[in-house]
């Protein structure tokens, strides 16, 4: 039997995509960070459209503080909005939990889901509970709604040979908890979309720069260089703790080369305070690095702590 | 310690949604079938978001077809939509997994979730895979964007004491596996809706009229009172299976007195094959029944077969 730690993720995610019907355009189909729903009427903004889901025991333990699990389970599928350059808006919240789970961490994890959602302006829109046999781990899906207006939006698609690779932030040391308090990059992705260097493409960085990378440049058509040495690292991380680590939740960007300058001089100026690190370039398909690492369900099952 | 088992599915929703924002519009938040929202613009159709989670062990077997389970998670959705009015669109699934689930077994959920997506001319729009440890119930849970014409829509909130109470089909026996064939009422909906006795209040029945009807009523700030002996009951169920099994995702309806000869009429005629029944009527708030039963998550977990 075939189980779904011999195929993998990416492997299983593909398999099953063949089998059910999507939209004729790609963006409003899997593949990125959103789907991206035109609702036309000649509408100036579009509809984004993510789930995300985080289970104990895989994304967070039993352990961690409720309120810092509720946000980052917010906060999770609010960067990937950032990472299309758009906005979030209307929230749908699901936990599944035994019975005998108590109450109190729940409105904990509540608590936390409203803080996220208060910051970033959005709301709870409905939801769901459901209960789970004792000794099932929990389960915590989140569904949203999020805008962009159709001239800033960024798709992982639009990169091209030659573009710079930057990164936000400071990349590495998630499983020593970053992975709970992060801030997603909700403005400075509404910065970057709106000025002359937009970027060709974008993605945030859930399963680790190794494994990130690799994807942005395949859906651009592209190979890709990286220069380790380069990495912005978070205090007392390494270059492999950056690559691999994961759950970093910055935004990785690609930029026209002649708009690199004009950016870096606007970036110090708007967001004084967030690195801004460039860290390769695009390249043509058959040529550049080979990353592996990073996260993957189902082939790799750790703890986060 | 309080537990979820302690305080029941509708008590711990009253006290989560006090901890989250919410939208101003009440029917852009929790509490009907879908939320309803306005895109704004005076866009002539409104977006409706729903989701809706499934357990092993609680709403389906394991040992149950996968690809019935399949077409159970996208029709529970889909018969929301219904229950407003409108009509599916784009759709977000989640597959929370241990890793040693036979690749076979999600590739069979996934061709029911495509079946029912085609029948009802909707989308994957994205998803997300998790892995689960080992031993836990694996949780499905489904989110999706529908539409309705601005003018078609129906709350639960709209019903008024004197409005007479139908329900479509025959009701009980979800336990015998109708639950994973049913078929979600989008056409009759979509008929009821679009005639000059538009329903004043609508819903489906998911956890039974012993819960759904009390549900209704009090969303519409009424009572009501049922008339047991009528019941449209599924052959070989009795009155209190009609209650309490849950899952029958028919329509559950209020209309106004003087319109019921004419929908009657005209429903006889549109839907010849699929019983709609008088069943009572909404009253004052403080008079009528008082029914109790139906299936409550956390106090009640029993398997669903």
């Amino acid at each position: 039997m075939t189980t779904l730690r011999d195929i993998g993720e990416d492997a299983l995610i593909a398999r099953l995509v063949a089998l059910v019907p999507v939209h004729d355009d790609p963006a409003a189909g899997p593949g990125d960070d959103c789907a991206v729903i035109d609702p036309g009427g000649g509408s100036p903004e579009l509809l984004l459209l993510k789930t995300d889901a985080m289970a104990g025991g895989v994304h967070f333990l039993m352990e961690a503080p409720a309120r810092a699990v509720g946000w980052k389970a917010v906060a999770r599928v609010v960067s990937d909005f950032a990472a299309m350059g758009g906005r979030p808006q209307d929230f749908l919240i699901t936990v599944a939990l035994p019975g005998r789970t108590a109450v109190a961490w729940v409105e904990d994890l509540y608590r936390g889901i409203g803080d996220c959602l208060r910051a970033f302006d959005a709301r709870l829109a409905g939801g769901e509970t459901s209960s789970l046999p004792d000794g099932s781990a929990p389960v915590i899906s989140v569904a949203a709604t999020g805008r962009v207006a159709r001239d800033r939006v960024v798709l992982r698609t639009g990169g091209r040979p030659g573009d710079i690779v930057l990164v936000t932030g400071r990349l590495g040391g998630s499983l020593r908890g970053k992975h709970l308090e992060f801030m997603p990059r909700v403005e400075e992705a509404a910065w970057l979309v709106s000025g002359p260097f937009k970027p060709t493409a974008m993605m945030d960085l859930s399963d680790g720069l190794a494994k990130d990378l690799p994807r942005l440049a395949a859906a651009s058509g592209c190979g890709y260089r990286l220069d380790q040495a380069v990495l912005p690292l978070t205090p007392g991380c390494s270059a492999a703790d950056a690559l691999n680590d994961g759950e970093d939740f910055e935004l990785l960007i690609t930029v026209a080369p002649d708009q690199v300058a004009s950016l870096r001089a606007g970036w110090d100026i708007a967001c004084p305070t967030l690195p801004l690190t460039a860290i390769g370039r695009l390249v043509e398909a058959d040529g550049g690095d080979h990353l592996s690492g990073g996260w993957d369900h189902f082939t790799r099952e750790p703890n986060r702590a």
